[in-house]
């Protein structure tokens, strides 16, 4: 324990409060971080939409005794859709780079990608300012995406029994610590951090819970199985091939997304990048032979217990490049950045790793001009 | 039912599938109807942040059985916080207005104040233009705010009863065509109807479960009552003071927050905007004093059932002006504009419905410059 900084969330909390009370704004703290930026953002378009989604009727909607809209305890509702926020900047379409579509990780919404919890610019604006049409995807099942909560109701109401209705997975502030890698134990920050370790408190407020990833039985084979019935990953297939050609993002939860939605249909998907964990040891040579014909990166931060590359990400990468693919594995400790937790998207060193993506996509995923939308 | 048009959802979506399927592509529709403006939009700055939250425990995280993550069953949560997204326009300092916050309606998110669902400029980007820095806030308990799933595991678990977990409030197609005021029944629109109902199955993806409402024992109290402990009136009056000013912006179970908001802490409270239905008829003399010094707005559409301003809504009407208060209702058609739906921020003329808003911010709420931010 000799190598590691003490930090108590409690007693940062207290320093937050004494600031916030000395600026007269018990929660201004959050906001007055908030960092301007020295050049305006030019955006061509701004916008939000919806991916996917289908009909179905719910026969508890939790309305039945609640007037004056009592008379609405049943009816249609859409499920499985997946909501996208996006940008396009204002550069000369021979400038303009191919889309980006990121999709973020367990228990966190697409919060993930922007301002970061200290306040400064994140992923989303970087990367619009570097050229890219920038997607958000929200998991089908969560936020924006909505969810269905029909099951709960028929239990409170009897009709089925409590162990019917899934788990609502909660991440507490001991979870994220643990598995986002911020240290040895809670409470203790690896000395070289690269997470604002001082506005943790503002990460914890990113956590929501997740109503789909409850209903997979069994988490290890989620993360191992190239397929899956995950709403999600048919609808980053749809937007891709919708877009007419988009580098497809996860991280974390969501990293075997891209993979997954390539086999799924790899119509649109020009890149697959998978931010932190998960690899495909066990491909079919059929998956092999789609997978192959798509530039893939892996990256990963530092302070992991075990081995990088992981054995799964090390036979995956033999049997892409075996078959002529082009996988490539970034440790970041490997190229000179070290401290990076799996959050680093949000480290103070966010945007020399967003430089490293998109330098490795520069290289490996063709520019293309996308039809249609210019 | 002479004076209506008969649309089928189900027919819409047929149609919708149809087209799609012609152009290759099955979920298209929504992406490829997005408009790209004329002008391109210039900020000064955009991101988000977090408003309030609280920490607490979860002694039933739904982890406890989830292999590799199941020493996580319980610990530390953050609750109430209020996601905030928003975007400064690029103007000269003295041209910009008072910063706008929009709060969306039951069972919606900030998706909202987006693009519309067929795809043209929403009031986010609009309000943004036309020189507002705007703030879009999610409501506690719902979408990007999260909100806290304990008791629904401790049910599962068999530590509570299934009655001490909240109904999950969803709002099907036929509460929406109700209560959004599409039309006399399900299926019939108005002929002069606002809302673009070939596109309302893209309203319908909008919809989320409330967590938060469906814990307020008598919906028609909340409405009437001029203090809640509902956490985002608290997180609303302290974002406009941190803020150092702005106007609040509900909508529909939304509508009453601005001013209960300005009850609790008037301190950043410059004006006070009611989208569609509301009104206190129970104030007393000393909330009238503190809600006859802000500028108030009440907006209403058409076909209501019932004669506007509503009975509660002629008497605070009338006891605010006659404390000296400035307190001006709308009704559109009385301005000529007919057949807007509850949801005219999305409907066809939602732009000049706008502007209308625009016209009554700078005639009645007095411009201010923001100090420390610029």
């Amino acid at each position: 324990m000799k190598d590691t900084i003490k930090i108590r969330p409690g007693f940062i909390f207290v320093v937050a409060i004494s600031f916030a009370l000395l600026s007269c704004a018990a929660t201004a703290q959050s906001i007055t971080d908030v960092i301007t930026p020295a050049e305006p953002l030019v955006l061509k378009q701004q916008g939000s939409f919806f991916v996917g989604g289908r009909q179905t009727q719910s026969d508890a909607t939790g309305w039945d005794q609640t007037p004056p809209v009592s008379a609405f305890g049943s009816g249609d509702v859409t499920v499985d859709q997946m909501y996208v926020q996006f940008q396009i900047p204002m550069t000369k379409s021979s400038k303009r780079n191919v889309p980006l579509v990121f999709v973020h990780g367990c228990c966190l919404t697409s919060k993930t990608w922007e301002t970061t919890p200290d306040g400064r610019t994140g992923w989303y604006e970087y990367f619009t300012r570097l050229g890219y049409p920038t997607y958000l995807a929200e998991q089908s099942g969560r936020a924006r995406s909505g969810f269905n909560g029909t099951t709960y109701n028929e239990v409170k109401l009897g009709l089925q029994p409590p162990s019917a209705q899934p788990f609502v997975l909660i991440a507490t502030y001991q979870f994220a610590w643990s598995i986002f890698r911020f240290g040895p134990s809670y409470g203790m920050a690896w000395p070289d951090e690269q997470f604002p370790m001082e506005k943790v408190d503002e990460l914890f407020k990113q956590v929501v819970p997740d109503l789909i990833l409850s209903e997979v039985p069994d988490l290890a084979a989620e993360f191992a199985n190239p397929t899956t019935d995950n709403p999600t990953v048919t609808n980053m297939a749809a937007l891709a091939r919708d877009l007419g050609g988009a580098i497809l993002v996860g991280h974390s939860q969501s990293s075997g997304f891209p993979t997954q939605a390539a086999l799924e249909n790899p119509t649109g998907v020009r890149g697959i990048i998978q931010l932190e964990t998960g690899c495909f040891a066990n491909l079919t040579a059929n998956q092999i032979t789609v997978l192959a014909k798509i530039p893939m990166l892996i990256v990963v931060g530092d302070h992991f217990s075990t081995p990088q590359p992981s054995p799964a990400c090390t036979t995956e990468l033999k049997q892409i490049n075996a078959a002529g693919g082009d996988m490539t594995f970034i440790a970041l400790p490997t190229l000179g950045l070290t401290g990076n937790s799996h959050m680093f998207m949000q480290d103070k060193n966010n945007l020399e790793v967003a430089d490293i993506v998109h330098n490795w996509i520069s290289r490996h995923v063709e520019r293309k001009h996308r039809g249609g939308r210019d």
